[in-house]
């Protein structure tokens, strides 16, 4: 006997009663690669979309070793205290079925995983950071309409996978290291500029000194930079999240920039720029994956990227000659 | 009598020759929008491309009023002194034919627009970044090909412009200003990161100290990124353009960039690189291009933004909208 299939209206009801069940299924629906499954994971989604919700979307990245889980172990739990619906996603492109992805360790979150409050998802799998970025925005707001009201979108902070988690919530979080080596702050160039904040975690113990040290010069560097265009002044603060101090801190902070924003208007500028964005990322992606992946281009591509690469053909020749395969 | 067309052969032969008239028709016909010049550039610079050369690339930044013009002529005045042929080139998308642009204004260069080893290019103008980059990079290939050994790219230090040049340079150099108030020092994010060498421009007078204060803060503010991918860390030093004071020094620190460079091979690689990045470009552009100039898709795009921008619809569902019409 073949398994009934639940319908769009099912979902939908079923996610916006806060049913968990369903709103994993959704969230899978809309990983898979399977068309059938996409096609009913837009629909679920479109009607989802017209639940109003008053969410706040914050982005926490950081080396590995930072502590981003234990970071948001603490801060997820807090939040679940103020009466905080708290989902937690991520997006780790470099992540895939077999090699496990960030999140997909749930030990390290024992107690926001079992915590009833709390929503935890791995990260999707996929082959470009596109797709996976995708996926997490989509999977965001089928939270939002589950009554989820504070999402974490967490990301690692060694490639490019942070300007997509930028581009999809209110608030970015940087989380540094106090007290570590030289090798270990070296993150990205371009991530400080991101911050809406940096948090200099593990500021305990004989780290305290280092910590505050450490939040001196960011306050420093930071200043050299202008306000960004909402008036903000990325902040700087130092937390232990392993002994869960001035986690409301942080809050704080956050709550700081949502009034700003929130009373300036950016906070809803910003979103509907970043639906724009999506909006026309999707676009030149799809462009992109339709030209590249026809075959005579992709012949001529490897032979006509070796000459550009030897000069001895101008790239904008090369360009016209692929562009007149297709 | 319908005049003579000059040949492509003749064009080749006399820009390398190291006529200063063939070299600027040339660039006028790459400039031109008239698809005959344009085939006429293309076949130029294929034959053109062949010649060997061993320039070196450098891209100059700062915002107005930080003295890049007064900087370009003492630094290339210094250059052609010890035997150097100095092409000065420019990339401001918002220039136009009406509104004039930078190096527009050559009085601003009077020794240098005079000097036999010195060919000065106002930017080209154009709608988009990425035609007037294109413009720029091709009439560099064309200098290059009639002996100028030495190319300065300047941009003005506001928007995407500097990416674009930095992206056809070898060396990234910021020109800021000292003394000035924060609105002059407030450049754009990320522009810092891309700089090779940050040289604060008008350290005379009064503005001595600081230029030197400024010059310090600069130096803390880097020592908190990590070194550049092929080993290099950036430098800060000051200069008096007007006073001619500490341009030898400025040049000191792009030899020692491009012995570094040429010794770990990065120099070459990210030449290479480059040349596929342009390949990218211009094909993602023109990709675009196609797409967006599709009158159906035109007008649903405006229709389709705004419902994105209320949140009535998803991005990603607009997309596949906008993408099925083509």
């Amino acid at each position: 006997v073949r398994k009934k299939e639940i319908s769009v209206e099912k979902y939908v009801s079923e996610i916006q009663k806060g049913s968990r069940v369903f709103l994993s299924k959704a969230i899978t629906l809309i990983e898979s690669t399977n068309p059938k499954h996409k096609e009913k994971a837009n629909a679920i989604l479109k009607t989802c979309l017209q639940t109003p919700n008053k969410s706040i979307r914050i982005g926490i990245t950081g080396v590995p070793g930072a502590g981003k889980s234990t970071f948001i172990e603490a801060f997820g739990t807090y939040l679940t205290s103020l009466g905080k619906k708290v989902a937690v996603l991520a997006v780790d492109p470099s992540s895939s079925v077999t090699k496990g992805s960030i999140l997909g360790d749930k030990t390290r979150m024992e107690e926001l995983v079992r915590n009833e409050n709390a929503f935890i998802r791995p990260s999707p799998s996929g082959n470009s950071l596109g797709g996976v970025a995708r996926k997490t925005r989509e999977s965001m707001m089928l939270c939002e309409a589950a009554g989820y009201d504070t999402i974490l979108v967490e990301t690692v902070g060694v490639g490019q996978s942070e300007t997509a988690v930028h581009s999809m919530v209110d608030f970015f979080l940087l989380l540094k290291l106090a007290g570590a080596g030289d090798q270990l702050q070296g993150i990205k160039r371009g991530i400080i500029e991101m911050a809406d904040t940096i948090v200099i975690n593990k500021a305990d113990g004989d780290n305290i000194k280092r910590a505050k040290l450490a939040r001196t010069e960011f306050k420093r560097a930071l200043q050299l930079y202008p306000h960004k265009d909402n008036g903000w002044l990325p902040k700087v603060t130092t937390c232990s999240a392993l002994k869960n101090d001035n986690i409301d801190g942080v809050w704080d902070i956050i709550n700081e920039y949502i009034e700003l924003s929130t009373n300036n208007n950016s906070f809803k500028d910003r979103r509907a720029e970043q639906n724009k964005f999506w909006l026309v990322q999707t676009i030149e992606e799809q462009l992109k994956e339709n030209f590249y992946s026809h075959p005579e281009v992709a012949k001529q591509l490897i032979i006509l990227t070796k000459e550009v690469e030897k000069g001895t053909i101008s790239p904008f020749d090369a360009a016209e000659q692929l562009l007149s395969l297709k």
